[in-house]
């Protein structure tokens, strides 16, 4: 359970044991903690000393810390100033109205964040990459020769030093593809791919939710791009566009607009094959699930969510389905077989 | 035909009667000018005389004038400072480099236009909105209360007392509802018509293309909002998603991005149907062709779209369906059908 | 619960309290009573005395009545000459074989049931429309002008009288639209909407079943139709056309016609939207399963069925999704960040 | 082209030689002649002489005549009382409001149009069968028991001395299958093959369009009916419900019913489909166009429909496809083949 | 449960004592035995000893035996050269390297399940159809005028005295329509029993499996063959073609090619649907779960079977549905309804 | 126009000149020529002679040798031996029964075809692979391990040798990929390609009614494999499943069986998206029409081949649709645009 959406100012949303408790008593065996939010943890402690992290670690009632999560932290590396002023809530009161100090801010706090990964004995971070290029996602007006490809360069030059940190205390940080942000499907994580040399650490955080909302082939996706998945949130969505709207949503609000993310199980994700495809391509990681709902109280979205998510997992064969696959190959019999003389 | 994308330098393309011939060869029957394009005409002295205006039609080899599109100069009535250099490119070289002045010019240019239309004798210009609103299209970041509002409140004031003056001379201004601009789907229509207090001149040019390339159900729209298409651009687009990429399109270019323009028949719109709803709400307007396909060649593109529009013609009936339906009503042999006693 | 298809002459089948039991113990929380069921209740004491009423509440082992029914009184209200043999056997005896005197008797009984339904404290009736038009559906022989704005003239001269009635009670009509009755979807509930000058006491009782067995949008019909839905039936149903039948059915029984009712879960009604879309126009009302199935026996359908319904129950967030919703608008701030100079 | 939907008062829509010339220059290649209409022959006449029917023949400008087609009269072998009012004006004068003396008159009318068939070389004619159950055609009121067997009973036993004089004639009476007749769909027409001792000259006018409106597997008919096939009306058709208006229609017109008749190639019917599985089943009889289109001229739809035709038509191979489908079987060599010992 | 992928050497998967109690916590009610498994029975003893039938009944902690699948066997009865490497593992070893011994010897062991099926009280034996054909089941090369003929000849000739035999122990013989065999769609069905004489024993093996991964319509296979099932696999699959790979599967294994059988629910089959349609023809034997998946382990696919399989089943109405259906007919009001005077 | 299927033993199929006569009349601007047909050409003499080429190009009528086709020599390069006898008929009278001695002569008969495609100035031949492996195509029985490989292993061995030769005449083999072959799909192609070593000459015809009659993504296969697609065969196809049969046809002939070639335009595929990707990947070869249909005339298939590819060419743009492509990048503009400071 990723916890950003259920914090709030009363119990048993206010502090990591109260929540933790709360969340075990619904089945749930990890929690997914937004780093960045100081009624969890102190990010700073989290990264400079080990021991605060053991004691962390002590405060969940048993159940496991799946990752932290940095979302808020990437995104205020790269902002485009269109957005300024409505990220700047983001960042810390000092850095406020000064996008170069609120960008060097979001690196550290990045690094932090990586640290605090590697003292919880954890290794990967699912984030935002930030957008410098979002204005101009619809090609109108026409984009400048370049505007693309100059906007990719100065997102991997922000982040390579951060990935490299990263890799040096055997973290990756996985990006949710979002719309919103810079990498926000394949093609432009392929993009970013190649801006920053095809990073090792450079990952995706595979949450099927975000590719409804943009008609993607969000199975499809984890075939292509399983290899670089690293992350996953089970977040639901559904997408019912009609003759008023559609993917753009006229500016309306989350109950009015057709694309909308809903309860694990309401939306038109097929977790049946999420689940099938991201055991094919081996993947170890965690299910953390991620809840918005514009309908539907989060109380009983979850109380829904753990048994919904157990009834999906697969256990992998002991033994392999292919009887004779490890057995030894006799050629001489093969090519008998085949009518080869 | 709608000449926009058509012009260039060379002939035939660079001059009125010479594309108008070219046109006339392939069978078309009337053109849309866009009324900004030097080459075509002179804009302000059409706004300010009918012999000019007299002239201008003398120079068409025969084809009608259909409308005269004013898109550019409506877009620059609104334009948010993300886009300013991007636009200025629209604008005369006097109010570039100043967001004020240029917004004064458009409006000014828009009222021409409407003179000019009147002027050839015609009843609907077609254009843009303008957009205030669209880099926060997306709800993230979370759109601050009342920021919507906010938008579309100075975007009617802007619009407002050029909708005035083009009632005052019989005109209606047709928004293309298109991605980019304030005004894109049917939702942020009727925002508009809201803040505008239902101004009769605010009208639809009615262009599927566009809701394709949304998901939108683009039938369903013209039985919803028939009233107020005044205008139609025969545009054809295909939406073809994958694992890659989506609507957002991930920065590709045309001929990589999932939502493309096609030439008339390529794409997935439905003209049948298209052709079917706009009969069945009395829609007399011209169908205009407006081309744009990154795969064939313009000469195709023109040479193909004539006989295409022919053959999705629809000649309304001249005696009605229902044989009794103006024939004189029964009363008493009505009720003894339905056993009324 | 909608009882009428259970009741029966053995026990637990025979009378309130018994099948009261039975259902409380299956899981429902109430029941929806057919009021010109002998075996459960007197309808024309319901309507006189409100003590009779106290005391049928006091026999339902602490189950809700949700509403009283009226489908068969409503019924009879209009009633074309081709069913007449058919239906008489709804009506009293006394009334039979005289179309005039079975109507009178039919408004009588709707007043009782209106009478009964204020006097249980409820505020809706579900109810039939009856049918004059029915057998003119198709439109084969053609209908003669004005045949059908007859039908509902009379239709809506018998029902104003009524509804007035019911007014004056504080209760509801809504009509189940259905086949056979001349109030069966959209387009005829206008026609009777407009008949009746919009009589702010016509409601409608939404059944998806109904719709699927025409291949309507039942989801869209509750977003168009949502301010009249005052009560609901939770009925699922198959359309399975082949190459031997459709939706007329050819004369076949249920097991063999293409369109059929089944128990909740086995049919094609997509649940899940039907209690979002309910939930997202503010639906306030019982959701009241009515159960048929030709495969299914009945005492499975009613063990499966409440905790179906359970499953698709929604409870409304708290608090509002969208977090600025509610926060006061900063006009300045919004400006600045629109662009607005 | 079947002429029923075409005939009029004025020029070239009054006469034979007229219409004839008229449909000549569209490209077509024969005509359905409606046998009841004065204004084309003499149906009285065209049974008892030959030579009559040879003189019509050289009425037509070489058009051939592909069959006689007797639905009205059909028709009105079989009307349920609800329908006297409305069928009586297809009937002769003398015998309107005296339904056993119209039915007589049907019956005899029937046999007029077998004799003539076959003095105009023909074998067979399209019809259509009446109804007595069509009012109850939905299963509410709920039919008692019976009641659909009496109807089929009557109905044979009416026609059934009809097809012994077309058997003796030669001629197969292929009915229209035909919302408002008992004959609608598969369904029923086996019904009627059961009642009639499965008649050999009980056929099937195979019509798409009537298969549309029903939601049925239009093209698996063919493969599943195709041996009682033996005319062919060549007509398109739309179902497009909606949220307001489903396959009953709510008693609106053919402009706003979601069911609606459209001319060829503007509707939904994959005649691709449908003249391969014609082709398939080795139909040898005229495909015959019939018009109906409540949004498009006439004039433009008999134009727009010989080349339409002409289009989907499919040659039969002259040789067999299987090269060795005619070759001689080497059992020895086969058997080695198949390694059978 | 069937058995058969399910045996292993380690306990509880060795014994039929050991399988039984661990399928009977699973909530398994009975078990399908492949006869030819040592580790279960011996089939020669059962074939010739009633009393060892019993105690073998004794052995299975109450769990009915629900069959004896004798697939291994069948497949013997007829193998194509190209197979005789492959298959002989599952002959006897003094037969293998002997076709026509084998054959022989596979001939007596069905025989031998014939007659052990009886001793255990049933009825009919699942099994193969073997194959002299299939690998000509592509038309290229292109077959020799006869050579399907022939096949099925043979394939007749060998299964005639089983099902004689088969016949004189009132067994089925239920094909499971499979890939590989001859008998395995509905068409190889029809041609086996054209040449088989439409043999009574002659029946299918419904598995639903087999036919998604043909690409067939199962549901309606259902209501085409119904008569002749006699036995029912309930194992589900999942056929997910791409760009790489159909339905040929490109000589991948199981994980990689597009058609792959499920766990159950976790396939495309239509549960809801098949168990409708089976209950629709009246179908009353077993429903016996088979299961292979690639994806998941065999121990939660047990576990989870028979949940699922009990969700689905259907309870048959004790009383009709049509509550008209039993009643007696009344001539003289039907016709008076009908208006047939 | 591929001239295998049409060659016959009468005018004017029976030889070059006269049926590229026949050809030239319906439109058609080249034939690819199927090399081992004598009755067009002399493979060994073309082989051997640059002159016979350039006489062989004058008999042409004037229409373009597209490419030789050498199908049915690849095809015995690899034959398993249950289709010895089958294929026997395709090779040399002197090697047949002896399938080495025909391995040998196929090989160099693939030798003749490169030498006589380089001497008539070609640069690439359509061929088939053989197969080894294909009885074995369905995994049942299992496949012994190593089976796959050891066939592939083998069958690169003999073609390598081919490629190479291919390579040094500037010939790519373009293997069409096709049901009976080893290489039949993307995934058996990506086999042989990792077996051959990425050989560069090895090619792909692309064809995509083979891939119909898999149910594959013939579309994201252009996209996919694109830079291996050298020819390219026009060709229709259905696939039409039903309850009787599925993919594998139940040994039915070309009528019955649900996957079935057709004329073009009367099949399933999507020609428009065919030709759209073919131009978005850049193919520069020929469109070559490969016709087979079991319903239609050849004589009609071909007559209506031309206009239907000519309608389906799409010219590339001469300029580029992104107009600021080629444009020089301003990357100070670019930045400021983006907000990067």
């Amino acid at each position: 359970m990723f916890l950003a959406q259920f914090m709030g100012d009363e119990a048993p949303f206010n502090t990591l044991p109260n929540i933790t408790k709360y969340m075990k008593d619904l089945g749930y065996l990890g929690v997914q903690i937004p780093c960045w939010d100081a009624r969890l943890m102190n990010l700073k402690q989290a990264a400079e000393s080990k021991t605060y992290c053991d004691d962390l670690k002590g405060l969940t009632n048993g159940l496991a810390i799946t990752e932290l999560a940095s979302h808020l932290l990437g995104q205020l590396v790269a902002v485009h100033p269109a957005y300024d002023d409505l990220f700047d809530s983001f960042a810390a009161p000092e850095v406020r109205g000064n996008p170069q100090a609120r960008t060097e801010w979001a690196v550290q706090q990045m690094k932090y964040a990586i640290q605090a990964t590697a003292n919880l004995g954890l290794t990967v971070t699912p984030s935002f990459s930030g957008a410098l290029l979002w204005p101009f996602m619809y090609p109108w007006p026409q984009r400048p020769a370049g505007l693309v490809e100059e906007g990719f360069k100065e997102l991997a030059a922000r982040w390579k030093p951060i990935l490299d940190f990263a890799d040096q205390h055997g973290v990756d940080i996985a990006y949710e593809l979002h719309p919103g942000e810079d990498l926000h499907d394949g093609a432009s994580f392929e993009m970013m791919l190649a801006a920053a040399d095809n990073h090792p650490r450079l990952a995706i955080n595979y949450d099927p939710s975000h590719f409804v909302l943009q008609g993607m082939d969000y199975i499809g996706f984890i075939d292509h791009y399983g290899s670089r998945i690293k992350a996953f949130h089970v977040k639901d969505a559904e997408f019912r566009p009609d003759a008023r709207a559609g993917v753009y949503g006229g500016y309306q609000g989350w109950t009015s607009r057709p694309g909308r993310f809903r309860s694990l199980g309401d939306g038109e994700v097929d977790f049946g094959q999420v689940f099938t495809r991201m055991t094919a391509i081996g993947y170890k990681g965690w299910a953390v699930l991620e809840w918005e709902c514009c309908f539907k109280d989060s109380v009983q979205g979850a109380a829904e969510g753990a048994p919904f998510i157990v009834s999906h997992l697969i256990d992998v064969p002991t033994r392999s389905f292919d009887d004779f696959a490890g057995a030894a190959s006799d050629t001489a019999r093969n090519r008998k077989i085949l009518g080869i003389s």
